[in-house]
């Protein structure tokens, strides 16, 4: 239950391998691929929150160089999965211990030769990695190793690296600086082999010896690796040689406790499905493998990659905050501040299209700036670019922030992140919504219009349902916030106010609020997803898909299969529905839950979540069950879109992992928070006999256990 | 000067000549084909402002089957010219009288066999049409004539009748009614030739008859028809009777006389330039071919078929209307009273969308209904219909009719039409605008978003300048209007006041109308199509053009070449300083003059003129001149677009010709008029040496001579 693993890889498995075994401390990433790897197997070593961009080309994370690289050559014949056929192939990893391991046997001239391998990066010491390589030959052989630095990266917009030095006074490095932020970034390696020549052909800069193994006997050798950003050299030398000079077993110790501490408290124990038990625990995996650092933030495809440009999006405050909410309460507030310290690239975004306020990034980088291009698509008939309307008219994104802020507040009881920038962040989105709005001066209603909800097939909607809620809630949560800085940190608002005007902002908020447009709803309680919704053709899936001309091409903007239709892209409706629970009746969710789930494509891997959340609160556990399951192990399956249009957007998918996470605690188990009380509502699918989890809420660590009949919740320990 | 004419005929050119050589009275339209036509070389005989639907498919005018059918067949060989190459061809329409002919000779068996025809439709007797057919041989030959009905119609959503009645008592007829509105249809025929023997084969009703040709001893004999739309049968069969005992000549000489009275008022002489008189002539043909009928419109398409479904679009008002103004007032009268009396349509299409007051229809027919689809496009890629906005967003449409109006008003100085319905229109277009117009309450503005402006290709933008500029006109109107009938009529006032509560509307005008988003000018007075124009690429339409992927493609939409870039289709900020000339500057005009105009596809056929106007207003008389022939040439060159995307557009374009004729009166001769007076400001290009023309003005006919030195204003009559 704690590894995952294949016995066989296919060429065109190799792609889909590198996501799913991808394995990272939360700074960096390195994807699923094989030692002897290289750059068209989409081998990639990426940085968290690092970002570098090329005139005239999409910015986006940064890769290093590869420093896992490693080739074995039997009489000339290279060892390499992709040009050689196994006998024996096995790839796993480790879930507890973020342990990727590989195993692979060859016959050449009738002799068997295995390799294996093992590798992690620590998370204990975050800039420290580690190989453990090994050769194991059936008869008496000479062979050839070679490892190093593949300084060929595997970038989607580069090369980031234009020049570089490379570094071999102790060990094999490579240093040097991206070309447009000049971040300095140095790879240093240290293997355990003696007496190696220096190689420096093709891309690689590394060493080769030849082996005489004996029959039998396994030779082996181990490589460790620090990787240091914008640090002098000096030090990441010396730390290179404290942590060479410890060795890999005891890096691995070190490790390995580190994950432990994590799965004490992020563990969820399921009885009587052990399929998913195995998918949430990957899904934790997944997570904790993105266990941001201090103001960082989560990429949508999380260390994958540089797919969706390494950004961050709605997906982090939405549907990964939960998870470290409850199991890491310190990640959970470098996600908030993270907005906090951004907020000036929202106010700009603002400003640049003629608002006040906070106008946050639809595709975040490191100063809030958003990366978000005005032409997402790549239509796949002309191969020409389409003007899309993420950028600019998913204003939702804004609310979505107030919305984890306040979770985070409530969940935590950390008021002060609200003195801290977090009460300006609030108000500043609010601010931002009264400068959208327009006012119907005929009907006397206050709209927003011309916005993407989280419903993308349809772009420059009316009054989305779900963009009007969070508006009307960021209204709400900016009164209340205003409220408790006026009685517990008068000083404070005084301040505030005299800078921002926050009371203009309230009596405008007191004006505008009630009079909001409100969705209209069918006579069965169906609520329009936006203004003409239910005018659109009313079809299904299946019919859209045979209307498609190319099984690439996108079903969005104005060409699109299911733009003049009622399908759409993922939960919008039932997004709201999920996120403001309490605010509306099991008929309202029966309904919408009904209306809208034939119509759904769940094209983004955001939607099988909320439709699992609104199942399970209208008692459909069968239906949440499979949602659960398809959120839970997108990532296992790689059964996801890796194109819109001619666009890769392949990649892991967190957002479905904290989603599945979401779906196991507040569907499966119904756990409620209010006012510092906890309380929970099982409502298991009907197999499952059992789930146990840990949460920290406010200053306690708690023990959540529940049955179908039964539930425990038991308070751990008070924090300090 | 007064023919066009052509001597040859390829197969490639029949659609093209079908337009040319269109014939018509302004109740019916016969194009320009030749007798033998059949439906596949798109005969029609189009009836004006009478429109049929079927399920499924666009609404669209009626084609009446075609009475001109006539095939003559030499021992069995058919004299058909897309079958049999003529060794002498000739095709010709006289201007003055609206006659078409042709002469055409094959050799068959070495012998010459020239036939000749001559048809009209007549502007005298409005239901009558005629036919005259010669045969010649240069030896003794038998020939048999065949002629009559054919009843296959071109269509191109029909078949409009789908059952109908031959009738054979006094010659040929057919009677039928339209399938979705009963309108009963009857066509009947009498020819003087004599012991014919009836035919009904492949889909031919008619009379065969074999003639004994003497040696260069022609053959001729001719065909009356009658054709009515919902009278009783005997009323047309009594019609016949007399027409036909009246004979071919004598209707021909009524026809002729009718001719000679409207060109007396409509011609234009300009010495010095034969083309452009002669494309100006041509011009004026086309519209006096339109003439409407008691409060009916226009087509955009004019008579020569079913494009654009035979619907009436703000051409009529902006583009045609002056000639007739000037020419014609009551055919003036009559198009101002369609929209008179389409008003409750245009309110039942306001309410639709949710807006109040009157929103007139993009593509009005009978009843003022929108029979524009929301799908105007046929993408050529997916061969999909895309969504596009002309219907539901083109809201400048009801400020057209507005100002149309209002310069009817000022023109003939007949306010009668304000107290029989005019005045009832302009407030319920203003009570549009101000139901639809939104208010930004940060910025204290009004705004009219979500609009399409004149240049199609830039769907769904905010505050198109054009637009605005005649919502802030049809406010001034309104106003002026109201105060008018407060002191002209105000017992009038009083019960539309109290119908209508036109008081509000002023009050609410009163407050919003100074608060309307004015557009964005550059500091060289560039005025900004709408909000964000300047912001797009700036590119140019020949680098478009190396961008298409497929030479039909559509340029609009969000998929379009044209979509995230500067270039417009047509003249749109160039229309709005055209139609309110004496609002701007010259070095406003100027200004944009020189920035649109490489901007500018010039992708519909309103835009020469709008921009020839303007180059005239700036002293630019060569850029005028090339804007005013390519404007009067388009139907005689047959250079105009085929298809926007893969839907077919061809036809006539009587837009540009009463763009034609605006550009020679308000361009060339600067003619103003204002306060009861009358005054020009000669701007002829150098060539040009004079230019006259005849024109009504209020209550008198006046005779205007202009050259480049000297004006001459002479007032002939004054009406009674």
């Amino acid at each position: 239950m704690w590894w995952i693993s294949d016995y066989h890889h296919q060429p065109t498995q190799t792609v889909h391998y590198g996501n799913k075994y991808v394995i990272g401390n939360g700074i960096y990433g390195y994807r699923g691929t094989l030692d002897e790897a290289r750059a068209e197997d989409q081998v990639g070593l990426n940085i968290s929150n690092l970002y570098d961009g090329l005139p005239g080309k999409w910015r986006e994370s940064v890769n290093a160089w590869n420093p896992f690289y490693t080739e074995v050559y039997v009489q000339g014949i290279s060892l390499n999965i992709s040009t050689q056929s196994p006998t024996n192939h096995h790839q796993k990893l480790s879930l507890k211990h973020g342990l990727h391991q590989r195993r692979t046997t060859y016959r050449i001239n009738d002799k068997d030769i295995t390799i294996e391998s093992e590798r992690f990066i620590s998370m204990h010491a975050k800039n420290t990695m580690a190989l453990r390589y090994t050769i194991t030959a059936s008869d008496t052989l000479d062979v050839e190793i070679k490892t190093g630095i593949d300084t060929l990266i595997w970038e989607l917009n580069g090369p980031h690296f234009k020049e570089f030095e490379h570094l071999s006074a102790n060990g094999i490095g490579i240093t040097g600086s991206t070309q447009e932020c000049k971040h300095q970034v140095t790879l240093l390696t240290k293997t355990t082999l003696d007496d190696t020549q220096v190689v420096k052909d093709d891309s690689i800069f590394g060493e080769t010896k030849t082996i005489h193994l004996t029959k039998n006997e396994s030779f082996h050798f181990t490589k460790i690796i620090i990787l240091d950003v914008n640090k002098p050299l000096e030090q990441t030398q010396e730390t290179l040689t404290n942590q060479f000079d410890k060795g890999y077993n005891a890096l691995r110790k070190d490790h390995q406790h580190a994950w432990n501490a994590l799965w004490a408290i992020s563990d969820i124990l399921i009885e009587g499905d052990d399929d998913a038990q195995h998918a949430l625990r990957y899904s934790i995996y997944h997570l904790m493998i993105l266990t941001p650092d201090k103001d960082k933030s989560i990429p949508a495809r999380g260390l994958s990659g540089q797919v969706y440009k390494g950004a961050i999006f709605w997906d982090t405050e939405i549907f990964m905050l939960p998870f470290f909410l409850h199991t890491n309460p310190r990640a959970a507030k470098a996600l908030i501040d993270y907005r906090i310290k951004t907020l000036p690239g929202a106010q700009a975004k603002a400003k640049h299209y003629g608002f006040e306020g906070a106008f946050y990034a639809w595709e975040s980088h490191e100063n809030g700036q958003d990366v978000c291009s005005d032409f997402n698509i790549t239509d796949v008939f002309t191969n020409r670019d389409v003007r899309t309307y993420f950028k600019d008219k998913q204003i939702h994104i804004s609310g979505d922030i107030v919305y984890a802020m306040w979770h985070y507040v409530n969940h935590t009881n950390d008021t002060s992140i609200l003195l801290n920038g977090g009460a300006d962040v609030i108000f500043e989105v609010a601010r931002f919504y009264l400068s959208y709005l327009k006012y119907d001066f005929t009907t006397d209603v206050y709209e927003a219009l011309d916005v993407v909800g989280p419903d993308e097939y349809h772009e420059r909607v009316n009054n989305n349902a779900f963009t009007n809620k969070l508006i009307a809630y960021v209204f709400e949560i900016a009164l209340k916030v205003a409220s408790h800085l006026k009685t517990q940190s008068p000083t404070t608002y005084t301040k505030l106010n005299e800078h921002r005007k926050i009371d203009t902002i309230l009596e405008t908020i007191t004006r505008v609020h009630t009079k909001l447009k409100a969705p209209t709803k069918t006579k069965s309680q169906v609520i329009e997803q936006f203004d003409g919704y239910f005018a659109l053709e009313d079809t299904r899936v299946d019919v859209l898909k045979t209307r498609l001309v190319h099984p690439q091409e996108y079903w969005g903007t104005s060409h699109g299969v299911a733009y003049p239709t009622q399908i759409i892209k993922q939960a919008d409706v039932v997004t709201m529905l999920s996120l403001f629970s309490s605010d509306y009746s099991t008929d309202i969710k029966q309904a919408n839950y009904d209306y809208y789930h034939p119509r759904t494509e769940h094209g983004s891997s955001l939607s099988a979540s909320m439709y699992g959340l609104l199942a399970c609160d209208i008692n459909r556990q069968d239906d949440a069950y499979d949602y659960f399951m398809k959120s839970a192990s997108i990532d296992l399956t790689g059964k996801s879109k890796q194109f819109a249009g001619n666009t890769y957007i392949g990649g892991t998918h967190p957002a479905a992992s904290g989603g599945a996470y979401m779906l196991a605690l507040y569907g499966f188990a119904g756990l409620k928070t209010s006012n510092g009380t906890l309380s929970v509502q099982p409502r298991l699918p009907k197999h499952i006999k059992s789930m146990q989890f840990k949460l920290h809420y406010q200053e306690a660590l708690y023990t959540v256990t529940i049955t179908h009949n039964d539930t425990q919740i038991k308070k751990e320990s008070t924090h300090e």
